[in-house]
């Protein structure tokens, strides 16, 4: 454990009070705690799993921003806030460090209400220029002259909102500062022009430096003759309206800082005095390495972007990626794709993530990797389908929110067909409120003529692709869970849009889909050792709903729905309606979820909103006493 | 009526095969061509409303296109499609122009379904890059070589999209060119950094020849002494690579063109012939005048941009503005605002359309005008409420679903307070499909914790303003229609979030809310006059909804809901299951919107649907009939 100077006493990390003590720390002094940050860093996410590279690489920079700004008064804004453990060990949160993703424990991004120092909730990419442009104007309303600096990857950088956001901060002269973290590669490498163009940047000599020199070298140049005076005027004249507005940041209104190196304390601190002095939207485009510090993180960054636990001294992560529903998606993709060569595969920044990467190695010329952009990838498809193109997008069922718009507007007007593998469908766990896949049911069942798969199984998984492609029309999806497969029901049948479990002479109905009815499935085991007797209804084909489906369900006298999504405009919901308004007469209830998910694992998240096999038995049990009595 | 020269003989514009005809015409002939569209624009819209100014500013623009690209091999993507009015007369359609935006005429925006030549539907903005970007790497994987053209206004330049699109469509060296119409200013006065820039650059001189210049005159400054031979060295290297890169479109990938005169048929055309030879992303940047050839549109673009009927002598519009729902919410957010200096508001880009330009004049320090750019006037919405402020976003309820994750990420999770101003939420009549205000209900009721208002009146409107404002926490919706409260009920209440209208001993419950609870209260009389008595239910605060309503209405034998809201997601939906949840035993059922909905006057779309006073007291008197025979 390392010690540090505090009033010209010795003291361990624990014992500086963060993060004003960074201020009286020395340079030296810093660079020891930079690697103690490091080590920290390493042991933890070892065991909890969790964002390594990323977090590795800002270490210098999250203490240069600590030491030269005075949050909670100034306000720092974490995008896509995945990156922002540094900070959460600089703002007194080191001893916690350890609860990291876990129930009850330090989220693993940003949350204000876990500290007065996390400005703003950012799971999702893209959005910190807003929030700070947001923050600058309300201190300009109130009258203080705080700072307000957003911290952005140049993954996040492709998102459409980070311009949206430029030309409104720059226009509104708002007094705040956007670092750069430039890392050269957002979540795996780094697609797009502005990712080329950055690496241009990064790749210049330091820019401020080159105008002043330009600037010198010009007064050099001799006049020699009319004409050439002129010349030479002309040129001086060019320069001097090009060269020194340069950068594409420069061109939306930003005064460039930069590059600068992002592991030299004194750089850092040089050019956070530098944007200070502004007082008008400053862009300082900081170089950093990702993984810095640990050898197998910076030779292989993507690998460690999220993580589970692994290894310290192998660098094996100690879970295999393994088969997941991505997996299968993924593989069966390509099966058709070779086949078919009207298929694409797009996704936006994800292609590990969503299986995608096998895809990449069988058929590049036909995936798309369009960077953080859904809205983007939505239309983007809808050009292909107009076309005659099969577009299939994969997406995390979170991310697709950022395209409604165009899933509406610019797919299910014009009726062209997209396949949509919606990935992260239902809890995800760790990643906690930011990430949950609960909103794509009511999103898509909104708009009209989508088609809505969601398989139980990897083989199901197969047929709903299959059948996405090939025999639906217009907006179809196909939604599965993270992770793997858990199935206990052995039922030996053909594909089918939905399917009854029946028992003898039951009164009662459960109905439910996806990797619930798994969970539904033990349920009923465990009821009818209690000798209540349930039959099951799953649906894989879960939107529209069949016609005849209704009036088969209401021969039952009892109906309970499991659902793992949202409760309003779910599933559930409308059968309910649909119930209603077909005059059934028995009883119907459905278990879904309402609020926000904390963060947890998903069996523990599941079993809150009583979705596990023990959890439904119990409700059905009670409900089976009261439909007793009634 | 002009005539033009075919095959050697004298005919007129209807007897033209176009848009191949264009090809043969003479640049004199084209101008007598232009001139004729400019009159039949002004005609038609003087009797049919519509997009007259940015119409009136592409022709020259629209015929060079069709005169050096082949449609419909080479794809011709409209952004925001209100400009392809002489895009629909170059393509055959002039003598359906007086159906323009009217019930089964032309459609005032591409449709595939009215014209080979209307590649891609685009009622929303910023969508053509990415739709062109598709198209493009359709024809690519097909082995076609055409060409694909995106046109797009500057004020469509400022959505996220169109970053998104330039990021990948670049990268991918799609061969595609990007028209940029530049008439410095989207549908008002522009806003943003990017329209500064954009305004620099269209007074710069021609670019190319710029380039060109200097590097003549590079080659003629004289080389002195070793040191200045050193020095003008440099500067000619700093020149090559950054004035041969220097516009924000070169940083991003692009080959870039212009600025070219719009109305300069010669200078169009050499430009078009140039971008061709690339195959490559080509971003052609076209200087164009809003309303180009009709003066009262040239002196005032704003007032003639989506307009009503007008006399074209005078160019006075025949309705004036007058009052409306826009406009209660404008002047009473202002009166709010001047008390309460928390009071923010924000618009993207339809300060007028939403009745903000009363809040502009008296409080222009607290007015937000973004740009086309909802996803950033949430965000920055929620960086405003982190700190206190109170932001109120004013927005068409179809353009929010630009912000549907936003909403959820950057507002609810957090429970920041957001109140938003939803206006033309329903049926918004001539636009058709694309603008619509039928997902907003779904949309925000999937959201946790969002509280929906809809007012029948503008009083009510006030009153919810005011709760939205102060007595309601998070996301909280006022939504509200196009045009003007109709107003026939005079119930003398105070406010309540709903309010039963109760006659004697009647057995049926209507419910409704907004302005579809007028037409039910006139249904009422209709149907009292036919000795048929209904109670009437009118929901103001639409959700979450009240507990004790379901218990309230349960004492009903018969519940009809009439909604103007597409059916999934609706609150009739969710009251319905509900009811069945409640074990309700009386009758259910709804009315709403199914499908997307076409142009048509309202009053026409709502009878389609069921919606009027008519139609629903016909509904309710074959229900009547059937409940007696039950």
């Amino acid at each position: 454990m390392n010690e540090y100077i505090k009033n010209g006493n010795r003291v361990t990390l624990s014992e500086l009070s963060l993060p004003e003590d960074l201020k009286k720390l020395s340079v030296q002094q810093c660079w020891y705690l930079c690697g103690e940050i490091r080590n920290m860093l390493i042991n933890t996410v070892s065991k909890t799993g969790g964002h390594l590279a990323s977090n590795l690489g800002v270490v210098e920079l999250t203490m240069s921003i600590h030491r030269n700004f005075n949050s909670p008064d100034d306000k720092i804004v974490w995008d896509v806030g995945h990156q922002a453990y540094v900070h959460k060990i600089l703002t007194g949160r080191a001893d916690m460090l350890s609860t990291l993703r876990q129930e009850n424990g330090l989220s693993g991004f940003p949350k204000p209400e876990e500290s007065p120092h996390d400005t703003f909730i950012s799971g999702h990419s893209s959005t910190s220029l807003s929030v700070a442009c947001g923050i600058a104007e309300a201190m300009r309303i109130q009258g203080k002259e705080n700072y307000t600096v957003a911290v952005i990857g140049d993954g996040a950088m492709t998102g459409g909102m980070v311009y949206e956001a430029m030309n409104n901060c720059c226009y509104l002269q708002s007094n705040m500062i956007v670092i750069l973290n430039d890392n050269n590669m957002s979540i795996s490498k780094s697609v797009g022009s502005l990712e080329k163009y950055l690496t241009t940047l990064r790749n210049s000599e330091e820019y401020l430096d080159t105008k002043r020199r330009v600037e010198k070298n010009l007064a050099q140049i001799p006049v020699v003759g009319n004409k050439v005076a002129k010349s030479v005027k002309q040129v001086k004249d060019v320069i001097k309206s090009t060269i020194l507005e340069k950068t594409l940041f420069e061109d939306m209104g930003f005064i460039y800082l930069g590059p600068i190196d992002g592991h030299n304390l004194r750089e850092l601190e040089q050019a956070m005095r530098m944007a200070k002095s502004f007082h008008k939207p400053v862009f300082v485009h900081v170089k950093t390495i990702k993984g810095k510090g640990y050898l197998p993180a910076e030779k292989n960054p993507g690998e460690y972007h999220g993580i589970s636990k692994f290894d310290i001294r192998t660098g094996n992560p100690e879970v295999s990626a393994g088969d997941s529903y991505s997996t299968a998606f993924g593989k069966e993709l390509v099966n058709l794709a070779k086949k078919d060569d009207r298929i694409c595969a797009i996704t936006a920044a994800m292609k590990y993530g969503t299986g995608l990467q096998y895809f990449g190695r069988e058929i590049p010329e036909r995936l798309y990797d369009v960077g953080i952009a859904e809205q983007h990838a939505v239309t983007f498809a809808g050009g292909l389908a107009s076309m005659g193109q099969i577009p299939v997008f994969a997406v995390y069922s979170t991310f697709l929110q950022r395209a409604y718009d165009q899933l509406i507007h610019d797919i299910a007007i014009g009726g062209l067909h997209l396949v949509l593998g919606i990935d992260r469908a239902g809890i995800v766990g760790e990643d906690g409120e930011t990430h949950q896949g609960m909103f794509d049911v009511p999103m898509l069942t909104s708009i009209p003529n989508t088609v809505i798969y969601s398989p139980s199984s990897y083989n199901e998984l197969k047929h709903c692709l299959k059948n996405a492609i090939y025999d639906e029309k217009g907006l179809v999806a196909v939604r599965y869970p993270r992770g793997a497969e858990e199935v206990s029901f052995h039922i030996n049948t053909e594909y089918s849009e939905y399917m009854f479990v029946k028992n003898n002479k039951s009164d009662t109905l459960i109905i439910s889909y996806g990797r619930i009815f798994n969970e539904v499935y033990k349920a009923q085991s465990l009821l009818s050792a209690d000798g209540i007797s349930c039959d099951l209804l799953k649906l894989t084909k879960i939107f529209p709903i069949a016609d005849n489906l209704i009036h088969e369900i209401m021969q039952y006298k009892h109906i309970v729905f499991f659902e793992e999504s949202t409760e309003n405009g779910s599933i559930s919901e409308k059968i309910g309606s649909l119930l209603m308004e077909s005059c059934y007469r028995g009883s119907y209830s459905r278990v879904s979820v309402n609020g926000f998910i904390k963060q947890s694992s998903v069996k523990s998240a599941l079993d809150k909103f009583g979705l596990t096999c023990d959890k439904i038995a119990d409700y059905i049990r009670i409900r089976s006493i009261e439909n007793g009595k009634a």
